[in-house]
């Protein structure tokens, strides 16, 4: 493990001009920033916050968060507007972006920046959103993280390697601060691992003693780890059982056989022909949407896109269409794609009713009756075959996906790109060039380290 | 209803001459049976039981119920042995029956006779089989049912008519002793009716007061009638559901609107080209089984189909067909069928196994590796997708049905059947001439009464 390690370091540790250059860029920025602040309010000043100022970030990662402070009496909308006046002062193509509130992006120096405003609090009571949090993590893991930079690098490349790291929507895995509070509480890269390996769903952390049965019944996500500064909340809170699973299983086969491949997986390469033979092996029906993605940032977009595709699913099956999975991805296109056991259905339903001699007996009796046969009674209930509504399971999303889509239960920027032009398509013409790869996944997972060197 | 009534009496009500002569050969045939009896042991003697002896047979029936009554000393193959010695000398053709026990079945002067051993008990309390009982039930009924003769065969022969009548396992109806009870209870055949409209399952009834909240618990048949003679017992114990639910709505129905169809439903009468465009009109697909009838009476034979059809259905379910309905039919040969809406399936299967870090991990992935995936996570469980193993219905009923049957859960006269020889068949394949109406009844069930007069 010692050999992967040291192979793993110098791609992920800054040099120490790489360093110089950060802090050198970062004082200026900040200089600058609360130049442009105090123009507005004298009470006004910035910090960098995150992982560069904490000493954990990748050598690859070119990101500044710099977060403005302001008294407590400034509104949000206030707030917002100074922040951008100063972005469009201080930054290269300043761009707002949304969270839970509006930030600034832009470039500085060859650097990514955010700026974020939040209120300048001494007590962390008095939070009115999740980024007044931040500077206090920011505190907590500088004045403890000192000599572990590097374990915590670590950790954050092997949870990139596996596709685990990031708590954002579209990965739903482990954050930076998450990374960092794991490395505090055990020590080491390699004693997280080893602590992983044990895990099963349920498992509560915290930096001192947890009430594990009084957390569970708190939180429901698969990993608990109380936030050190505010013990109300789960840093783990945006895991999915998913990818806790498979940092679990990781941390087992690497502990096993450590390679380089969990740090850097190659990529998966796979044609549309591959892609076409494993469909054509499994005998199965894929069907996919296709629409122009709407300009919305992905931690809106995905969890749209996936309650999407549940409704659908829904759909499909409550017609009697079964269906053994699918998948969602986003590019410049929205892509949705459904794995069917059957393109069609026989015209012949069963449908059940009321018990005989209930009250809702006459009811059925004088609406259902069918072509195919009247109303009979089953082992003591009402029943009658009628024609399936939907034979051809392509023919029920086009009808659904058209009207009112919002109404159906269809996410507000799906609902737009939807409507704005939706393909409709089956087999083959599935297989876009920019899904490709998020359908193989589905058809045939592969666990990152798994993959063959190309 | 008075009209219906006075329209179906003629033709179930014997004349004054009918019924002097079954008293007439009643009598010879009991002198008859005696006398052969005497000469193994002079206190055998004989009795005339059943609707005959009570007066509530129906006109068109023949048939005479004599029981030979030994003392208790004697074992059950001395009894046997005995009457069959005593059917050879007095009945016509004599052939054994079996029951619980066995019994002769043959004729004498026109009339179809059942020689039945039982015990000479004085009390109940005492019995040994069922027959034991039916003494009991006589002088019960005998005691009681002068008067209301008529309104039992009316009631008796409603329940024919609507396919009702008959405690044998083909039917799962209301036995002729139910329907003199029923009679007695409720006054006559009218009231019968209109208590049944009201009933639903889990009806409670006795001769006296009965306490319904603990018969319930005792009994679990959707009616239970408390037998007079012996309260342990369900006089209602082998009603199906089914029937139960058909005779509830048909009294609702002939109390709205009386007619002779009920009692006296015209046949239905289907010609293959009927069901096969009832067929194509499903899009189903119809498979069929057919195999010689093996010799044994349709109480003993319709369990053992059910029981089959159940297993198959099971079969065909678990490896993923769905099965919509289906039956059973016994004539000549024996004819199980089953409507499916899939005849094929495709070859992937999603294979779920034990949770992610669970005991079963290890050896779950280390068998479970397909041409279609590798395993791989799936919310925190292992999964793979397979090959299915049946990918055609039809090949998997073929498969199912080579080897030793009986140790897969044939019952052993089926499988005697199958393994002489058997056909399975699909389509119109299975609309088999004696088949044929059963099949319409699941496709297109009608209730006898509204039935098309032809």
């Amino acid at each position: 493990m010692q050999q992967v390690i040291e192979q793993v370091l110098p791609r992920i540790v800054p040099t120490p001009e790489e360093e110089a250059e950060l802090r050198e860029v970062e004082k200026d920025l900040i200089a600058r920033v609360d130049e442009a602040a105090r123009v507005h309010d004298r009470r006004l000043y910035s910090r960098l916050l995150g992982s560069a100022s904490r000493g954990t970030w990748l050598r690859y990662e070119k990101d500044l968060d710099v977060f403005i402070f302001f008294p407590e009496e400034y509104s949000k909308q206030e707030m917002e507007s100074i922040v951008a006046q100063i972005a469009s002062e201080v930054l290269v193509e300043p761009q707002k972006r949304y969270a839970e509130h509006p930030y600034l992006r832009g470039r500085f120096m060859g650097y990514e920046v955010e700026l974020v405003p939040c209120y300048a609090l001494r007590e962390l009571k008095g939070i009115k959103s999740a980024v007044d949090r931040t500077p206090f993590h920011n505190d907590y893991v500088r004045s403890r993280v000192g000599g572990l930079e590097n374990e915590v690098r670590l950790l954050k490349q092997f949870l990139r390697g596996i596709s685990c790291y990031g708590a954002e929507a579209r990965v739903e895995g482990f954050s930076g601060y998450l990374c960092e509070l794991l490395v505090l509480r055990f020590g080491s890269f390699e004693q997280v691992l080893r602590s992983a390996a044990t895990w099963k769903p349920g498992v509560v952390l915290g930096m001192g003693e947890v009430d594990e049965k009084r957390e569970r019944r708190r939180f429901s996500s698969p990993l608990v780890f109380i936030d050190p500064v505010d013990e109300r909340r789960n840093v783990a809170a945006a895991l999915s059982l998913q990818k806790f699973s498979e940092f679990v299983y990781a941390s087992k086969c690497f502990l096993r056989a450590p390679s380089m491949s969990f740090f850097f997986p190659p990529p998966r390469r796979v044609s549309r022909q591959e892609v076409a033979a494993m469909l054509a092996a499994r005998g199965t029906v894929l069907l996919g949407l296709r629409f122009p993605a709407p300009g919305v940032v992905d931690d809106i977009l995905y969890p749209q896109l996936r309650k999407a595709h549940r409704l659908l699913r829904r759909q499909l099956e409550v017609a009697g269409f079964r269906v053994l999975g699918g998948g969602v991805h986003a590019g410049r296109r929205c892509h949705l794609f459904f794995e069917l056991l059957e393109a069609t259905l026989p015209e012949a339903h069963l449908h059940l009713g009321p018990p005989v001699n209930s009250s809702h007996e006459e009811r059925f009796l004088s609406m259902h009756s069918s072509e195919l046969s009247k109303p009979f009674i089953l082992n003591g209930r009402w029943a009658v075959f009628v024609r399936r509504r939907h034979l051809r399971a392509e023919e029920l999303l086009r009808q659904f996906l058209t009207g009112e889509l919002r109404s159906k239960g269809i996410p507000v920027h799906v609902a737009e790109g939807m409507q704005q032009s939706l393909e409709v398509v089956s087999g083959e013409e599935c297989l876009d060039e920019e899904a490709l790869e998020s359908i193989a996944e589905y058809l045939s997972p592969l666990f990152p380290w798994e993959r063959e060197q190309g």
